[in-house]
């Protein structure tokens, strides 16, 4: 089903803010931009995935011109500086932020103007991926799904009632186009911990891991049809980008455009999708609490500096992003379940339960006025 | 009862270990030597609480002549800096560690070789006074008891049922030598929780804290009484000290001396002895979770550097102890009943119902050879 000729392209989403990381994430570097796990920047690490899929179908890959980001002006020098083999015209600034609709609109674009059949894959800048293998395994089915013309998603098998994640509800497996692909029947908003203990139980959910999949041609055509405003700015755009002039009409269009997510303005109201399941070991890294279920720790469940003194401590998460050089030695006393983390002008102490409502401290230091903090 | 001669002398007793205040407190520079609560180091605190009672018993006094520090080897030179006023004859270095018992002996003998009727005080260096005018003002009381050749003690009328104390009990208030002392009937060690309980409870204990008054004459007569081997040490390093040996003689004599405390040694097997009881907001500050009772705190018990983002947090003592200049902030989000401290080279995270286990992490340092953090 799939020609050896189609273009794959991938989006990746790099707007966010991420200030539950604070405070190593600041407005001028959210948490994509940020080494959270060691080695290279989550955008980076993510696109270094997903990489080897960008060419065409059959596998031809690695093709960094057919990476696009999309991102907002405040972080489009830091995306250069960690993305150096890029071309400028591959990064994708929103005006204004509008949610996802409006920039996998634009790109979806933007393609259709050069390939109407181009596959673009639009993935988040900030996941986890433990088996990068498997990951393109499944992400080179899900793209052959998506050259056949049928939107499709990733679903994470769940391991657990995650209250933070949303679902997918899926119905048989499909004949076509793919082998291994399901139907997908409707898209679940996170869930309270009850409802989450029956979709674990009921086997017919799957985490939303937030990966598309769809020819321009064809999210298009879904954009047309459930978020006609949206079309109609594009549209514009479009013949703006004929005549030269597609920047100065983005600046001018996109705050018109509506502010909704591809998830609720679209996806959702699809007849029909493809789910690919996906067990790669995907996390979302969206707390300083995924963070630490995700690090290497101690027997006690602890992770720390090198050389730290634990007494009755465990579970606890110590985070030294300090540029200076000193080495200091950390002893935990009987401290259980806490998140610390420094920066050289930040102490951040919080509990891996309310690892959420970390981003109340940058509401807070916003509220007071203490803008260099965040 | 009182002469008005009677002169008055302090003995403050600087050469604990204070391993429970890490990483503030170090093997050169513990606790007693610590502006732990803001002002000066708590041994000078401790010096200027007591000097206008050093002179004589009527109140003249103010007298630094009169002020003597025991200490050891290690903590002499950060002792005269500290009380720049004190002339070195004043600070007794004990060569080794044996307890109360033998330093205080020592210091009663060396006074007794001037005067045998002159009254000591003896008093820890690390404790914490909220009311000093009151404080004094018992002290004067007690010095009076002493004048009257009774051996004498001040008891803090208990708030809660601390276990980290230990109690006097009482019987009847005396007639005599000054209104207001009771009959001390016997030393309580430090109790269970149900046991203080009880002790709060029945009225007729209060804490026992650490603070004498006798002539040096009764002292050493009690000492030949109770702990005969150290009274004979003592008789030796006096005829030592007529003919001009002292150091060499306290350096040769001190390690065969009974290591004991002065409470366990003596003041238990007495026959009788007085309580005045004194309330003036005094706390042993044993550990970071009594500096946090006695620091100042927000409306939520957290006692944190000003400017402190709070999120659900509560009774928690931040303590940057860093030497460097660098603000920043800090933010605690759902943790509570926790101390956090930091200096140049440590990090300390401890519940504070575990803060006594803070001296484990020393002995965990050294145990890994680590001592430059101890």
């Amino acid at each position: 089903v799939t020609s050896h000729a189609t273009a794959v392209y991938a989006l990746i989403l790099a707007g966010g803010a991420g200030t539950r990381f604070w405070p190593a994430s600041r407005a001028d570097r959210p948490k994509q931009f940020l080494p959270l796990l060691g080695g290279d920047p989550l955008l980076r690490e993510t696109v270094k995935r997903i990489l080897p899929i960008c060419g065409d179908a059959a596998g031809a890959g690695a093709r960094w011109d057919r990476v696009m980001i999309s991102t907002n002006r405040r972080l489009a020098e830091r995306t250069r500086v960690i993305l150096p083999e890029l071309a400028t015209a591959n990064i994708l600034i929103e005006p204004v932020p509008r949610g996802t609709a409006p920039c996998i609109g634009w790109a979806a674009a933007q393609l259709a103007r050069r390939d109407p059949e181009a596959v673009l894959m639009v993935l988040p800048s900030d996941h986890h991926v433990a088996d990068v293998e498997r990951f393109r395994e499944t992400v080179t089915r899900a793209v052959a799904s998506a050259a056949a013309g049928v939107i499709t998603t990733i679903g994470i098998p769940p391991t657990s009632p995650e209250t933070g994640y949303g679902y997918l509800e899926i119905d048989a497996e499909m004949a076509a186009p793919v082998p291994g692909a399901f139907a997908g029947l409707r898209f679940v908003e996170k869930p309270d911990r009850a409802r989450a203990e029956e979709l674990l139980a009921g086997g017919r959910h799957l985490w939303n891991a937030g990966m598309f999949f769809f020819r321009a041609c064809d999210i298009l055509e879904a954009i047309r049809v459930h978020l006609p405003a949206l079309g109609e700015g594009l549209d514009a755009i479009d013949r703006a980008a004929a005549a030269g002039a597609e920047e100065e009409a983005v600046e001018r269009i996109f705050p018109t455009l509506p502010a909704v997510s591809i998830d609720c303005g679209v996806m959702e109201r699809l007849a029909g999708f493809a789910v690919i399941p996906g067990d790669f070991g995907w996390r979302d890294l969206g707390t300083w609490s995924s963070a630490w279920e995700l690090a290497p720790k101690d027997a006690l469940g602890n992770s720390s500096p090198k050389g730290t003194i634990v007494i009755g401590a465990h579970d606890n998460e110590v985070v030294d992003l300090r540029t200076g050089g000193d080495r200091r030695i950390v002893a935990l006393v009987g401290v259980h379940d806490l998140v610390v983390v420094e920066t050289d002008d930040a102490l951040l102490l919080v509990t891996r339960e309310q690892a959420q409502d970390v981003r109340d401290v940058v509401a807070c230091l916003k509220a007071q006025g203490d803008e260099r903090f965040t």
